[in-house]
């Protein structure tokens, strides 16, 4: 994949997840949808009508240290995996506090004090991530972070979003929804 | 200023600054042109019909350590002075090979061996510099650099510029044009 490459979820009635719920964690939350499409590239198939579309960029690393991403490239899965038919799309917006930060002072609060990263790593293989910026882009998010795993982690990934919304980074989170979706199941025909 | 900041440089017969000379410094230049305008926000009063049009915005700190920032606020200036009637708009693209780095590494290239940040303060106050990164906008550029200065400065602007060409932070750099400029004269009318 180009990096960077652009990613555009767009929330409505058409796309291969279905939208199992949205939460609103901190902040305003984003509308209510069946289903949910995600393109990647300039933005040639985004379902026209959508109730909501967030883009982001998938980027060059801005906290990892060599050490930490080999271990990630490691431990770290593709995704699109079988099995992995749960997703959460969860945007962040970080206060204005946080973006005034020198990049020293928010690798300490990130890492040696939250261990955002490390914490991360436990996590995998059975998570897979994917990062977004949109900061830069104008748009109402800084982050669109996605997950993808397979049903019977999903209780490893209720941990590790509990575990890193305890953090001290997260106190510099302004706006964060939560939305959790189902991976090709048409409304209606959801499996047991 | 809100940050991030949208700012677009449009390159053709309008804008208050003269075109004093475009040269390509790495990989492909840029068209000829008279007139620069520079176009803070959302786009509105970008004239039509430019040459050529860079877009950048104003961002987050990314290498800079909070000791490093409190010199740096201490010595620069804002854009704008009145004696600062030069300027010069670099724009930079960097090779695959930097941003596939981690984030230590880039920083050990930029600050530890190359001095990018201290070599940077030694020519403050008589430089004002402005930073804008477009890489996740899609732009042919990475960064768009923009610097001012009075006539009388402009042998020490050169010697910056040359100082980080010659380090390894630049064997990184692909594309790099120069485009130097001169406040408000009229095409025809350049005072000796």
């Amino acid at each position: 994949m180009p990096v960077p490459l652009l990613v555009t979820f767009a929330a409505g009635v058409a796309g291969d997840w279905r939208v199992d719920r949205i939460e609103p964690v901190r902040g305003a939350g984003l509308e209510g949808a069946a289903r949910l499409a995600v393109v990647e590239g300039t933005g040639v198939g985004v379902p026209t009508g959508a109730r909501w579309t967030l883009r982001g960029v998938t980027s060059h690393l801005r906290y990892t240290t060599e050490v930490e991403r080999r271990l990630l490239i490691a431990r770290q899965p593709e995704l699109g995996r079988l099995q992995a038919t749960r997703a959460a799309l969860i945007p962040i917006r970080k206060r204005e506090a946080w973006w005034m930060l020198a990049q020293d002072e928010r690798r300490a609060i990130l890492e040696e004090r939250t261990q955002h990263i490390s914490t991360g790593v436990k996590y995998l293989p059975a998570v897979a991530r994917r990062l977004m910026h949109c900061r830069d882009l104008g748009e109402p998010f800084d982050f669109l972070t996605w997950f993808e795993y397979a049903p019977e982690d999903a209780g490893a990934f209720e941990e590790l979003v509990g575990r890193l919304r305890e953090s001290e980074e997260w106190s510099y989170v302004e706006r964060e929804v939560d939305v959790r979706l189902t991976r090709g199941i048409e409304d209606g025909v959801r499996t047991p």
